[in-house]
């Protein structure tokens, strides 16, 4: 164990997709010494084989620490022997294949740990959050003795790997797995909290990428308004104001569906919302939106990457609609995700309907 | 009336402190159509002097709206004559002489309307907000024909008077005040939200200097540390983290004082936070706290320039140590302002003491 950790039990973890988050998590488990098996996605040849032949993480830009072993998605079976704990490490967008993958692999008495964030929203309006989704993937009878959790929380995987102060949330139905994982995961850099509310926790983080988008808005129209005026006047009074309005509706949809607003007040939600305002593709998405591209011209300019803020909004429309049809949203409520509704799946011309704002069923 | 302006029935409204905040109240007035005398106090008399001379506000940057009237102090009655509405623009150290100007002058039937954010805290923990102060400060024959309302939210002053979008909240205990001085200020760029519950907006709005000096502490660690590091990983994950445990700690200090929590997480709150982090004076002294300084040093280095955020520590203080001779108060109740207390007030090292954070009395 490194000086940076806290405990000293040795547990064998698989962190399965070697991208910026499942790789990051590499840090505080190998300081804690633990044995740490990093597996790519099929996705990720890349960054395996640029791990193995110079020992540099190629996104994370950083050496791995010492002993993490990587494997490509072809060794999997083999990484996976005798796993006490498997990370999934995938983007929303590996949610079902990930599944797909553990289904047939996990083995009573694991632990799973995702760090996805996103929301399946069904076309009437059904809520599910992934580690629901993976939870059902899963055979009944392996479902029993398998224990799932979640991360959310204001974590940009660099500074973690730079084992810059971090803070946390792990999330399980019972209790005393996240705070088992805690206990694995937790050093002098990397604070965990846990709680038994996963639905509150994984609505927080997957809402926070949408309403980041939102905030990066005020920029774009900042920079269509020709930046700074002579004065220096910029636009932060509108991107606190969208910041505010996204909290706000992260509340609501927490009380709407039956979670606990007071997510969207801590960690998972401002924190959350904060961190991911500081840069990233969907607060540049929001910057494009703002200038007065349409969604179809943004996203051309951003080369078709792919976002999970737009794969939530996409949800919420959903959400939305299906609320709609039984005649249980008003139109002042949530009045922000409207218009990047409007904006991004309908074409529109951006309009925010700042009037409308902070209002809503209270 | 511009094109800016909604509504146009014309008043006179006379703003009090030629500031940054009290000057910037003269765009949307103008915009609406209203006569508006703008009155230095004695702190202000280069300011009335150059607005005299040239035209532009010296602060601001900018050329006063056509129409607006400045005065010296020693031409407040006349400034005051057949005054309608009284905004006082003075900030918080300026609230108790505001008190003694207003006292003689107010006359049955004006409307009095806060800018200064700030809380009036005894040694015994009482908790009086500005609007409070003012009011007890009248006589109670003109007490209760004169109606006191306060205006809370993100607003950088200018901004506001570049005309850029911003969304504020006027609070006042007869909810009608607020709505009709609503009508008197809202624009097509200036949009308000009202609200009876002064209490809580003012708190919010008043502990939100303290928590966006916290914010800034992050960033002076991240100087302490040689800056990015070889990877460019910077300290956003904990500013995060500390801008969620001051909202978190907001709503804590509401609950435990009769308010109503959700004021942390909309405008007054969140928004005014966010916006209060995008630069200004208590960021700054959080960076110098959080590279080492201690809190005498980095206010030499600040020329000793006044700060609001202090004074609500100082406030802070006296509340949580009453609590404690109470025995009301545990170790996990509001940590970051416990450490702001320790290094502002005690001139001891910066503690962040994380992990108690987001714990406390919920």
């Amino acid at each position: 164990m490194s000086s940076y950790g806290v405990y000293c039990f040795n547990m064998k973890i698989v962190i399965i997709g070697a991208g910026y988050m499942g790789s990051a998590l590499a840090w505080p488990l190998k300081d804690n010494g633990h044995e740490v098996h990093l597996v790519g996605t099929h996705l990720d040849e890349e960054i395996i084989h640029a791990c193995e032949k110079t020992g540099i993480h190629p996104k994370l830009k950083r050496p791995l620490p010492n002993g993490v072993q990587v494997f490509s998605f072809s060794r999997i079976d083999k990484a996976l022997k005798d796993a006490e704990i498997i990370v999934s490490g995938v983007s929303s967008f590996g949610v079902h294949w990930i599944s797909e993958v553990l289904r047939p692999r996990v083995r009573p008495g694991q632990k799973i740990l995702s760090v996805t964030k996103g929301l399946d929203i069904t076309m009437d309006g059904m809520v599910r959050h992934f580690p629901q989704v993976l939870t059902e993937s899963l055979s009944a009878e392996v479902r029993k003795d398998v224990s799932i959790a979640a991360i959310g929380g204001p974590c940009i995987a660099g500074e973690l790997a730079g084992r810059r102060q971090t803070c946390v949330v792990f999330g399980s139905e019972d209790l005393s797995v996240a705070d088992f994982l805690k206990e694995i995961f937790q050093t002098n850099y990397y604070h965990i909290w846990t709680t038994r509310d996963v639905y509150s926790l994984e609505v927080a983080v997957a809402l926070k990428n949408s309403y980041a988008l939102g905030v990066g808005i005020a920029y774009g129209v900042l920079e269509k308004q020709g930046g700074l005026d002579q004065a220096g006047a910029s636009m932060h009074n509108l991107a606190s104001a969208l910041f505010a309005e996204g909290t706000w509706e992260i509340a609501q949809f927490l009380k709407r569906t039956g979670g606990n607003p007071e997510f969207a007040y801590t960690l998972p939600g401002v924190g959350d919302l904060y961190v991911t305002t500081m840069g990233g593709r969907s607060v540049r998405m929001g910057r494009l939106l703002g200038a007065g591209y349409s969604f179809q011209k943004a996203l051309d300019l951003m080369k078709g990457e792919t976002l999970e803020a737009v794969e939530i909004i996409r949800g919420m429309a959903r959400w939305m609609a299906a609320l709609d049809r039984k005649g249980e949203l008003s139109l002042t409520d949530f009045p922000l995700m409207r218009a990047l509704v409007r904006t991004v799946l309908e074409g529109k011309a951006l309009e925010l309907d700042i009037e409308r704002w902070f209002s809503g069923d209270k």
